[in-house]
């Protein structure tokens, strides 16, 4: 049986019109564009060329506002130590409760070993930001705000506008993870305040080991990795040209199945969600129901822990993951859902413009049972053996991987 | 007629069988190693072999002493300010006067910013070290060594083990820039008192946008980037799959044809070296003569300037390098060149095991004449024409280029 994927979130599938644009720059035109002769040049050209299909992606107002980074998580790091470089004699950090690790983490570090301090804005039980706590932590202390376009988990979109606007009132820089916004949502940065945007290539069917920092022209910028003066001196290494170019690719087809996303995708996700709710007692939808990425289901199946059913989902062929971070075997509670105050675990369906109605059926199909057994579970707590189930059956796999759960 | 690139000291070509061994993990093997489910296991198992790879290649302890990176600079800037932030009590880095931009900007920077003394030790007419300097220079103050295992413009090899022992004696760790050594010469990390080594992917026919950092099991370690826990908490972000592969692949087929390159390609080499030396007046090779890699040959002719050179190389269809670095037209002097105060300038024809003896007789063909026709050059000095031709010629393929030479 043809296996179902629908974990789009964590990464998706390279489309083969991105693998077949990279392909020539790995053996025809694999020169160094910053070599003066013809393959380097042919390079460069097919660089600026990706340059100018994300710029069209995101709605920025120059080419070179993008500099190509490794990925996400580079690209977060990259403009939050750019912001308390660049405003050294500010101290504050401003983030949602929300975040990916790669925001997270880095603040917890900085809070750690620098005079940085971190307000974290909760969230409500849809997820959505605390605008009172957000507008308090806002004084010109503040550096930089960094808060994703849209959560990875619950797919609950953040009002950016208004944000970023807010952002500007107290002179601090405004940057946003938008990971998991960019191909799913149209954008139009020049017309707004933020001033850094994050992107990964493989979120939105490009290659691995590619991402993108949009900076605004009139954006001071420290470079993270320093070097060679690639990227007009903003992010030193050989440029990774087959990257770029899928990335460009990748960007170009996002846009052109941005509507596909909007509705057919979006139905795809709607039915799952309802069929599931229907068929399933206690099954709920976290996040925004107002403001929320078309691609994206996150549903609690009270009591039962989320890696049980996704573990059995596996085994039946359904690719999908559970909110929380898996850390070598042990579950954590997911911070997104911890700080929702909805659930202790919940399940993610991310879909894309690969799936289709074959696989919603698939899932509707699976579903009731394994909720059934897991609930029959004739044990003290379906809660803990569900837990340890999974610990047993994830301890080999995991043993030798540092997994984090991504994003 | 064939393009001939003798540029692989700036980037090579894949390997066929590298981007064979990468394709699956584009569309079928497309998981993220961090997801739970098999999609996820199998990349995970995918990086775990290539990690075994690059272990086997460079004669690691440990496969996970082998950190998989962006590439050679950011596994530069990794090694370098881990060791400042773990020794953080410890104020000096000591370099050599030839390292690469990533070593050599990052160290400008810290010293700029920080605390920080840099001590960067002198070569000789041969681009050899200053024993005497380095060894005054090792104080209980140095935080890290960093000096390249070769250099990328001449290819003299450093005397890495006794350096890194020197090291030890005074408490410092050892880092060694060696991106252009792994694959061209045999290496045995376990037996030597390296605490970490940079390496990448695209200078021994893997892809770009893939390197790593080896990190001996017993040295502390600060990641650089932070965020999920991927690389056993050391380097955050999702795995680049597919560059991983290739860069496993690409350390395979590089150990299997070391002796090729030890033997066919230095032979190749030397025959161009020798038949330009006899060919031509006032060709002068710099470089170690007893100690070097064995595919780079560079070549000063006074007092042409080497820009010149490798502009009318290009148009016969040979891709070379000058060793001077190239910035928006502008020319500069190499700072390698510089520091052996031998020549103003030379070109650099850096072979590969691709190469074969006709690319050579190609070179020796058109040399004499290029040289003769830039020697001939009817202006009142014929470096400042050349270079003000070079500079013309460039402007226009450089103009959108914050070109870096590289490396």
């Amino acid at each position: 049986m043809r296996p179902v994927y629908l974990d789009n979130n964590a990464t998706t599938r390279a489309d083969p019109e991105v693998v077949q644009a990279m392909l020539p720059f790995f053996r025809d035109n694999f020169g160094n564009p910053s070599s003066t002769h013809d393959l380097g040049a042919a390079a460069d050209v097919a660089a600026s060329r990706a340059r100018l299909q994300l710029q069209t992606l995101i709605g920025a107002e120059l080419d070179h506002e993008i500099i190509f980074t490794s990925g996400g998580t580079e690209s977060d790091n990259a403009a939050i130590l750019s912001a308390l470089d660049v405003l050294h004699d500010r101290t504050d950090i401003v983030i949602s409760a929300v975040e990916h690790p790669a925001v997270l983490t880095l603040c917890a570090h900085l809070e750690k070993t620098q005079a940085v301090t971190v307000h974290k804005i909760p969230v409500d039980r849809h997820g959505r930001l605390d605008l009172d706590a957000y507008r308090a932590a806002l004084t010109p202390r503040v550096a930089i705000v960094s808060i994703m376009w849209a959560n990875n988990e619950t797919g609950t979109i953040f009002p950016l506008g208004k944000l970023a606007e807010l952002a500007k009132e107290v002179g601090a820089f405004f940057h946003t993870d938008a990971v998991q916004a960019v191909g799913k949502t149209p954008m139009d940065l020049k017309s707004t305040a933020i001033d850094m945007l994050s992107l990964s290539g493989h979120k939105l069917h490009g290659p691995k080991g590619i991402g993108a920092l949009y900076v605004r022209r009139d954006v001071p910028f420290s470079s993270l990795i320093k070097g060679g003066r690639q990227e007009r001196d903003r992010r030193a290494g050989t440029e990774n040209t087959p990257g770029i170019v899928g990335l460009g690719m990748a960007a170009e087809l996002a846009l052109k199945s941005m509507n596909d996303v909007a509705t057919r995708v979006k139905s795809l996700r709607d039915r799952l969600e309802n069929g599931i709710v229907q068929a399933i007692q206690n099954a709920t939808v976290t996040g925004d129901p107002l403001a929320r990425l078309p691609n994206t289901a996150n549903i609690a199946f009270d009591p039962i822990e989320a890696e049980a059913i996704v573990h059995l989902l596996n085994r039946e062929g359904i690719a999908c993951s559970s909110g929380s971070a898996c850390t070598c075997g042990s579950l954590k509670q997911s911070h997104v859902l911890s700080a929702m105050k909805v659930a202790h675990s919940a399940v993610r369906f991310s879909l894309s413009r690969d799936n289709g109605e074959a696989d919603v059926d698939r899932v509707l199909e699976v579903m009731p049972a394994i909720v059934q057994k897991l609930r029959d579970c004739p044990s003290p707590g379906a809660d803990r053996v569900s837990a340890e189930d999974v610990q047993r059956n994830l301890a080999s796999a995991a043993a030798e991987q540092a997994a984090a759960h991504e994003p």
